[in-house]
């Protein structure tokens, strides 16, 4: 007998049309390695954004129970071409309660736990979520557990790429984030050197207080000088940008090709040797990235996704750093919430309005049964 | 007793004044390892014109017998203060006669030869050069061994960095230049796939003849399906582009995301797992590089140098580049000239206004001695 419940849609249609909604939902018995999670949080990463809002010009949005339609401008409509017309799920991750299962050992050792899950669909009540993905929360809460994966497991996955590529320090550019918080802690644990960039004073004490030795405030006049020292001091040359678009990238690599050069004995036409790497991890400025010509040609700029790094690192490299998520929980690993709404509240205006500005430190967490 | 001859040399002050002049010069013996070469021959390549003119107005500049002086606009003065008041040489290789030697068996050996050298002042009647890189060209003329080493290493880089990557296949930006008609000839050679972008009817024919089998000329209207069609058919995702600044890259990386997405047989919102990968190995455009966010998180931009490449492929490989080029060099290496000039004739505006448009195919060629 199937399971019903709500669960939200997202479709794009190919006049540009975005439709989210809340819909009734029958979902199937869990099979195999399957579980049926019913689900109690779950937040809203920028990574969910993209598919929920992405570019939709949602001031002129027409809201109703449940529901908003909002109109995706170009170029962005013709660049989602590939989802137009599909009815899709949305919310990464999430935490909740195991009520069925597969056959499988693995499935049935979860039933009755409450468990950390990367379904896909996590913006639900129920969830079919794989049990090998699935972390056991103990007697944590859901909301402990609800941001379990993504931003550890990316946060980890910088220290972890670091260490593969030789590097003993980190640059991050939006350092107060809530992943950001989790680097400063992990690099902290792992005596990584971190370079963190913030906007705000008040995000300079937040990240003083956990121990953070490098802030560099960029809203502050002398941010190029403070943040060249940073660079000097920690040798960081090697970083990760969840802005990606206009100059947060460029603006670094210049930082690092001019300390390299101020540690040159002579002149080359083509700067300095001292190889400079900078990953994108995310789009909040959904804008083009700019590279201006001048840190000659030692540099390497690259997309990062967890995903695709994961199945990179290997089946070990994940055992491991999914047991360090489970073991630090509520310390290293901790998420903090500004909000929470169920299904039906996170489709106002207001809630969408506020959470679609991505604020640093102001994420949002869906209680799909408040 | 020290031999005289002229010499080039480009200073720019603080203020921002470039002054290029050719002066009367004292070369010492050589020593050890080391020879004078006569220079009968030296391109004028991007790489040089980058510290002979770079973003100076050459138009307003003042001309002389044997001298200009221009005036370096913000920003780019201020983004080459590493070399303000430093006087330096010019002209990364060339060929000649050595007339001298250092002591040293291997550099000996080569006293009365024609070689092809790397000096980094080849703009010169003289030049002091390491034997060990020198190339004796036995019976060839000193035009054909004048541009034995950047754009002939460079080419072969490409297809070597590709080998070492697991690539098959390569893309080339400005496939009609000097160094992709090279790159065309070695990727025939050695059953490496090849994508030409070229901008003309013309170069499409140059190309056609040279036996390439996908060329794709972006003046024309259906350029991009053009593109998709040859990345399609090479699996070409991987590429060099020589133009650096603009939306070059950009157009690339979105074809190659576009043919990826079309082989998926799921919607992902993350884009395609097919990895793409471009160098940007020079700098035809000085504007910013622009990346647009429309091809998800899964490529990669590097700056692309032949000096580190040949380091980080150790010494057998450049052993075995070079002995290649040197077997091949009127045929897969060939180069071809459209003006000689000397010392003199090199600094008039007449020469210095054609040679820095850097028109594909239209390279000049120092001769100090005529």
């Amino acid at each position: 007998m199937a399971t019903t419940g709500k669960q939200l849609f997202t479709t794009l249609e190919a006049d540009g049309t975005l439709t989210v909604a809340i819909e009734d939902v029958a979902f199937p018995d869990p099979t195999g390695n399957q579980v049926l999670v019913k689900m109690e949080a779950a937040p809203i990463n920028p990574s969910d954004l993209a598919i929920l809002v992405g570019a939709a010009d949602m001031e002129t949005a027409s809201y109703s129970a449940g529901k908003f339609i909002a109109k995706m401008p170009e170029p962005f409509n013709s660049g989602s071409k590939a989802r137009h017309g599909l009815k899709l799920p949305a919310g990464n991750e999430g935490a909740g309660t195991v009520v069925a299962t597969g056959d499988n050992d693995a499935a049935k050792a979860l039933m009755g736990q409450r468990v950390s899950c990367v379904p896909g669909n996590a913006f639900s009540q129920y969830c079919i979520a794989d049990a090998t993905m699935c972390l056991p929360l103990g007697d944590h809460t859901a909301e402990d557990g609800a941001s379990a994966f993504v931003n550890p497991m990316t946060a980890l996955g910088f220290a972890e790429n670091a260490k593969m590529d030789g590097q003993d320090a980190i640059l991050h550019t939006v350092g107060a984030s809530n992943l950001g918080q989790m680097l400063t802690r992990i690099c902290q644990e792992d005596g990584i050197g971190l370079v963190n960039i913030v906007r705000k004073d008040s995000q300079v004490d937040l990240l003083n207080k956990l121990g953070s030795t490098h802030v560099v405030n960029s809203s502050q006049d002398d941010f190029s000088d403070q943040l060249r020292a940073a660079i000097d001091d920690t040798g960081a040359f090697y970083g990760f940008d969840p802005i990606g678009g206009g100059r947060s990238v460029d603006k670094v690599f210049k930082a690092m090709e001019q300390v390299a050069v101020s540690q040159m004995t002579e002149y080359s036409r083509y700067g300095s040797n001292q190889p400079k790497r900078m990953f994108i991890y995310g789009r909040l400025d959904t804008g083009a990235t700019i590279l201006s010509p001048s840190y000659g040609f030692g540099w390497t700029l690259s997309g990062w996704l967890l995903f695709p790094f994961l199945q990179s690192a290997g089946n070990d490299t994940v055992s491991r750093m999914r047991q360090r998520v489970r073991e630090n929980l509520t310390t290293t690993f901790a998420s903090h919430y500004k909000k929470r709404v169920n299904l039906d509240e996170m489709l106002t205006k207001e809630a969408v309005t506020d959470y679609r500005a991505m604020k640093t430190g102001e994420k949002y967490l869906v209680t799909p049964w408040s």
